[in-house]
């Protein structure tokens, strides 16, 4: 549904930008839907944002109009905490503003990026390199650095073994980003259907986790899994597949608590563990590292109009892989 | 119920120990009632054996007849696999053999140290350092080390902020030893019962966890949670007392598999965890640690006759803090 929304008059330190693209995530999905916790209508959606600035508050310094730049799933944080002054607001201990459905610190509801222009403290806009498609930028400020924040920050690089459970919108940015790391890279998906994408992406292997063959042949495997799955899943059987001091991330939030067995922790002295985004400053490196890599989404542009087709097309796994909206056509 | 048991002959490479004291750990009262799995009766269980050396087998090189020595939780491991080669022969990918109720190398079942003499392969015998009192030595080959493992694994230090949970045989070594580590170490346990006993080993704070405002008060706190209870705990209220890139360990393992919401990891970029035991080079280095820092368990030694008294004790934690048994009440 189409509706005019209110931007804030720019403050000193905002930033107004046109928006170009925005992409579809499954969070716009579960959020509109209020499947994750009640939302206040009229909502819109959308934090993976690309365009360009067009006008400047009088004491903003990082960016300039003409500059490209794009904005993830935050738009502020209270920036006094120790998580904040780490650099990594996505952590805020008063909780980081989200990009759409939170209140902002002027008291009002963020609003995302389904829209034609959007108002950002300079702080929270990313500067874009040249080097990366207009159209694929937007899903590098979700899905990349999801998955690039905690692949950089368990280390994985040359000499460690990364598995990627799921090749969706997450999943395939997790392969392109931890092959450019220098790791060796196993998919493991339900089937093998998107077995040849994931070795064009990088990955030296695929398996199928439909067979529980999959689970005997890999045990004792892997430095790091990273988990881009939503729905339930088995943790002991995926625990079992990490070598020493293994760790399994999840970066996908399955709303009902997963049962884990202690002692499938105990063996290898494993870690299962969550990570959320990542810091502005390190989604800005994630960006110049995409650029040096020559990584981009894989994307399918699509009209406003076709967005609730998108989101049924999303959610039965239908998309390689990922939607970005052309927002022209909301103009 | 006392019997027989039958030690092997001494091969080139083994150590015959005289044992002096052997530690009474909860797991030898889930192993002895079947709690753990089916077990083969008759069985002597003890995984926390000082002793003497009274004669050695011809290729031994590492000990000498009349050293203090002390044996742990493993005899033997396969040596070949990539965390044997590691030192982490916990670990051992074709399972480590037990000190009890485990296959031997030969194909015997191993039995543990309730007895007044041992045979061990001379590899994981473990030299006790003079400092240490006789009677306080045998605690620390499983609980020791079981804590001592994970406080180094994980870095506890000058600096960091450990919580230890429950103040029994392992949480008072892992307060003693993170104290002496230099972090700040708070204590949850269920009441304020042990209180004195916390601070007197050196814990700057011990919180009582059946008062709910402990969680609100100690909300995103510690680098570092040890958790040595055995039954089901709220994984996600502790789960909340970690600060930024925290991990909880458990080192304790309730049988049934414990419900995690993965937005409680997400938060700080949490991390859960398991530890079990330690490998023999760095059980050593726990040895001299403790000898080198004046630190032994806290230790009620009773005779063979008492242990079943013992067991119902341990089981309504009513003992502070390890029950070592006096081998000579055996002979």
């Amino acid at each position: 549904m189409r509706t005019t929304i209110e931007r804030r008059d720019l403050g000193p330190r905002d930033v107004l930008i046109e928006i170009s693209y925005a992409g579809i995530c499954h969070s716009d999905i579960h959020t509109v839907r209020g499947e994750w916790g009640a939302v206040p209508y009229p909502l819109t959606v959308g934090h993976e944002i690309v365009g360009h600035v067009t006008e400047v508050g009088a004491d903003v310094t990082r960016h300039a109009v003409g500059d490209r730049v794009g904005v993830g799933c935050m738009v502020n944080s209270c920036r006094e905490c120790a998580n904040c002054r780490a650099g990594q607001e996505q952590y805020c201990l008063q909780g980081n503003v989200g990009t759409y459905a939170s209140v902002d610190r002027d008291g009002t509801v963020t609003q995302g990026g389904y829209s034609t222009h959007v108002v950002v403290d300079e702080d929270f806009v990313l500067r874009v390199p040249h080097a990366i498609p207009h159209e694929a930028v937007a899903p590098l400020l979700c899905a990349g650095i999801t998955t690039y924040s905690p692949l950089a920050h368990w280390k994985a690089g040359p000499g460690t073994k990364v598995a990627v459970v799921g090749m969706g919108g997450l999943g395939h940015m997790a392969v392109k980003i931890a092959v450019a790391m220098g790791a060796e890279v196993t998919v493991l998906s339900q089937t093998l259907g998107k077995k040849d994408d994931g070795l064009r992406f990088g990955a030296e292997d695929y398996q199928a986790t439909s067979d529980p063959a999959t689970f005997e042949a890999l045990a004792n495997t892997f430095d790091l899994i990273i988990n881009t799955v939503s729905a339930s899943i088995d943790v002991g059987a995926y625990l079992g597949l990490l070598r020493l001091d293994g760790t399994m991330v999840n970066v996908g939030a399955p709303p009902e608590p997963l049962p884990v067995r202690v002692f499938s922790l105990f063996n290898n002295r494993r870690s299962f563990a969550g990570s959320s985004i990542g810091g502005i400053a390190e989604t800005q490196r994630m960006l110049e590292f995409c650029a040096e890599h020559g990584i981009a989404p894989e994307v399918e542009v699509v009209d406003a109009d076709a967005v609730n087709d998108a989101y049924e097309r999303v959610l039965s796994s239908d998309v390689r892989y990922r939607f970005v909206i052309d927002i022209d056509s909301l103009r």
